[in-house]
């Protein structure tokens, strides 16, 4: 059949399987190869690189995108990938997708988005993969722009023979498309979340605390992430999975080289 | 107050407060300054990086480690320093660690684990940092050469002045001391897990799967944590959290720049 000739291209986010971004994506991208989409129940916001193992999963096909084959899966965006791959699929799709996030991923946000732990499992597994990401927290924001960027980099990813374990991180910025000024290879922007608790007290006296915090971009370089998406581009930063820091093992290498235990 | 000038560490985990590993890891460095725990009340392993912002959290004072202030958190593992460090430190402890795990976190299981993210949440936070985990899922293991491991560590670290961003995964084998070969720095070997969901039928007759799977290295290389272990070895990896895959970001500059949206 002609149609399993086509590159599979395997959908999941950390929104829900509802949420608008992932229809957006969904419609970006359907006519470039089969689409599959497996994605969480619930919203799963927050989740990194979580897993379900203390509990079991439930995996239910539904029919909320026409003509598209998709199944809501109890778990985590991580099990979404996972159970895709051996329970539905039975094998490797071409491409893996996730998104598009309602809000933005850049920078150290990498480690805290489940949009982007899909991804990165994905990519672990040998499949390339993008997680993409607006930067619009909105359940109305206006994901056109966003779309089309999907729809360039899925296009050309299909077309051009790719490392296995590509992953890129790509944040679109909120704006009308004539602002729009196209896409930036970048680095992570170094910054972090200045939390700011909230303190309340429940209706039985006891303390409980709400976090919320403020993004800081403590980098300042002009190659970052940050910084392409305030320019008004749309980021797109390689990621890699081998977190050693071999400047630091060289180091302690010389100077613990004493220790003993 | 003699007491204020000792070096502040501040100690959780993911297998939650009352897991003998994290009472290991208190007994093994409690003289070595003023020690601080804030700990998950329930078992949070293969968290991840996740943080808790849909629901509240909650901080209880414990009284479980003699003469050690304690706190159990009803939040993840990353939550724990977010909190301790805004809510109960009011300031940057100077060390913070996290374990001693119960179970292996070398290689690809950083990304899953939610002791390594609480390590690398406080070396964001600009805290020097360290995620102990030993080789050994049993309740009862034998955490004495580990402790031992991590005293060392604790006692190096505190002496030496390390970069604040400083973050170390150290994982320790399940060998007597007698077999026990000392430390080795690491880079983190390419490995991944190879899933096999065990597929049943609730009584309800509906289907569900545990997540089962195989921990495969596909690297063969001498250098790595995974065979440092093999070898009798505690690994050492130094663990940056910039992410960036800056051979591909070139890559895709030069390959990309007709890519136009």
């Amino acid at each position: 059949m002609i149609h399993d000739e086509r590159p599979v291209i395997l959908i999941t986010n950390d929104d829900g399987i509802t949420a608008p971004g992932i229809r957006a994506l969904v419609n970006a991208v359907k006519d470039l190869g089969q689409v599959i989409v497996v994605a969480p129940d619930s919203p799963q916001s927050g989740m990194g690189h979580a897993i379900t193992i203390g509990e079991p999963l439930r995996l239910h096909k539904t029919e909320i995108f026409e003509g598209i084959a998709s199944w809501e899966c109890s778990g985590t965006p991580v099990d979404c990938v996972k159970l895709a791959r051996d329970k539905i699929l039975h094998r490797k799709p071409d491409i893996c997708l996730s998104g598009i996030n309602h809000g933005a991923n850049y920078s150290i946000n990498i480690i805290y988005s489940g949009t982007m732990s899909a991804a990165m499992e994905a990519a672990i597994e040998g499949i390339p993969s993008v997680g993409f990401s607006l930067l619009d927290f909105g359940y109305d924001a206006d994901f056109s722009v966003a779309g089309e960027v999907a729809r360039a980099i899925t296009k050309r990813m299909l077309q051009q023979a790719m490392p296995k374990h590509t992953l890129l991180n790509v944040n679109i910025p909120k704006l009308p498309k004539a602002e729009f000024k196209g896409l930036k290879m970048c680095r992570q922007a170094y910054a972090k979340w200045q939390e700011e608790f909230d303190h309340r007290i429940d209706p039985r006296g006891k303390d409980y605390y709400w976090m919320t915090g403020k993004f800081m971009n403590l980098d300042k370089g002009d190659d970052t992430d940050a910084q392409a998406l305030a320019d008004g581009y749309a980021s797109v930063v390689p990621v890699k999975f081998d977190f050693t820091d071999m400047d630091m093992k060289q180091k302690l290498e010389a100077d613990w080289k004493d220790l003993e235990v």
